[in-house]
């Protein structure tokens, strides 16, 4: 089997790799009609992380489950299933209480921009979908693994309510995602910071009702005047550098609620700031199976269309493309078929 | 009239000031039955924060109102009132929100160190008891003006609910009025951090299940045993330290919630570490006013006694002992009467 593998900063190849097999009884190999690059394999893309050795790349999944490991009782072959990019048991104290990206077994899912995947901790990892959806719903499908539920948990995390103001700051797939679950979360007034007109389009498509192009003490100034200096409700940072922290921290209310996804590189967080500004803070890697079950129901209703975040759909052999066409900002996101 | 003034680190005099008087139309002034010596008093006199020149020491009040200018409406002279640190107008978005000490007209008040003092903004920072207190009810009211509301908004922020579990960082009056308040929300397991033998007392007699004495990792290593591996549901940080945030975020489950209501001193927050523990934290100065009517009637019923972390009782131009007898932590509060 072929798949993607990153050897050093824009060095990322399609090559022959072992085919997944199952190596613990709790494991399940799925076949993948699609997968997909996400803005965060760009930081190592990039060299903001080291890599240490050739890393299999993708983390982002859904398909049909082949196989399974003999201690896997819920999950079956045949099952169309979408997991989250942590392995989660979904029994443990932090599983039960909705955090299953800190499972205490928790393993990260490494492979999937490949036809196939295993999936360690099957049972408590993937959700079946009732029927097998028909191929158009594959995307949307495919966005739930990852962007949309952490777009999902960006809003609840930012404690976003009905009537209430959001900003959005980042307009990569997260952020955009951010937007539709602002929107469905029943936000008033969603201001989406974006300088890119193909994006702009989207979070407006998605539910935006105001866009800041300005960025830095510019665009602060502008979600001031947008909300009579007093600031946003609720603040989702899709980021995750110093500058993209900063402005959100400073567009939230006394009070407000900043729900934080963009993974952190390098940030250190004044104490003394948050303290004098009564900013409320809560991130990490979204619990995406915790939302997996009431997102796959948006889906199949046709309520959201997360898979429009796809603007860009290339075969799998093109991945090395893929990766260009996002670090490059042509792409918001790039799907793979294989 | 007397008051107190800091000139310098540990250099605290009672001496000669004008006495206070309406400046501002808004104003109120109140003569203080009793007045006292707050954790936080101890930065500036400890030199950890700059003192510019001869500063007016005191914050904490409540008493009897002398005096109110024109535009003062809803408070009048003869009431028994109990204010915020902070003078807040309690009519702008801020106060509207809860977060009065995030007033867009905030004052700080000082000079409570005194017979008499000036309030700013006093139909928006005066809360008048429905019927004069008896005496003993004083230390309790008093204690209302900062600590209890303080310790009330760190449990507030920290999310405590029926059943949680709770642990509080910090076994000043603040950290012992968070034990009290967590447990009038109704937590079930509190875990204080105490070395002090009187504190610890405090501690249970305010409702405290377990002391953990240990600090640093020692301390983290009891917490994780107490909780069966979890971490609390709850945590309250009443210090203000780095080495008390620290414990604070290792003591906290994920998607638990620190509350933080010390005052930060040279703390940054390493933002990756925070995400990948799934932390929530709110804190800052607390706002109190949006407490006070309801800690009033608490008080007047009986069902908390805040004024029990007055531990040394002292004339009031005793005060440079008071703030040594703290400083040296053989006090936990000094109460200072006129």
């Amino acid at each position: 089997m072929h798949a993607t593998v990153l050897y050093a900063p824009r060095d990322v190849r399609y090559e022959d790799v072992a085919a997944p097999t199952i190596l613990q009884p709790t494991d399940a190999v799925v076949s993948l009609p699609a997968t997909c690059i996400c803005g965060s394999d760009l930081w190592p893309y990039r060299g903001a992380n080291a890599i240490t050795g050739p890393t299999p790349m993708g983390h982002e999944y859904c398909g049909v489950v082949e196989e399974v490991g003999r201690d896997v009782k819920a999950i079956r072959p045949g099952q169309f299933v979408i997991g989250s990019f942590f392995a989660s048991d979904n029994t443990c104290p932090h599983c039960r209480a909705g955090y299953q990206t800190s499972c205490q077994r928790r393993a990260l899912v490494a492979g999937a921009q490949a036809p196939r995947l295993r999936v360690p901790l099957a049972d408590g990892t993937l959700v079946a979908t009732r029927d097998p959806p028909s191929d158009d719903l594959i995307p949307d499908l495919l966005a739930l693994s990852d962007v949309m539920g952490t777009g999902w948990f960006a809003a609840e995390a930012a404690n976003v309510t009905d009537g209430g103001t959001v900003v959005v700051v980042g307009d990569g797939a997260v952020g955009l995602l951010g937007v539709l679950s602002a929107k469905q979360m029943g936000a008033e007034r969603i201001i989406a910071m974006s300088r890119h007109d193909s994006r702009q389009k989207l979070a407006r498509e998605f539910g935006a009702t105001d866009i800041v192009a300005e960025r830095g003490d510019e665009g602060i100034q502008r979600i001031k005047e947008l909300t009579r200096g007093v600031g946003a409700d609720s603040v989702l940072e899709c980021v995750g550098t110093p500058e993209s922290m900063q402005q959100a921290i400073q567009a939230t209310r006394p009070g407000g609620s900043i729900g934080y996804v963009g993974v952190p590189h390098g940030v250190m967080l004044d104490w003394a700031d948050l303290f004098f500004r009564h900013v409320r803070l809560l991130g990490g890697p979204a619990p995406v199976r915790q939302y997996l079950p009431q997102l796959i129901e948006l889906v199949f209703s046709g309520a959201i269309n997360p898979g429009k975040v796809f603007d860009l759909v290339l075969p799998l052999d093109h991945v090395a493309e893929g990766y260009r066409a996002m670090d490059e900002r042509r792409a918001i996101k790039t799907l793979l078929r294989p």
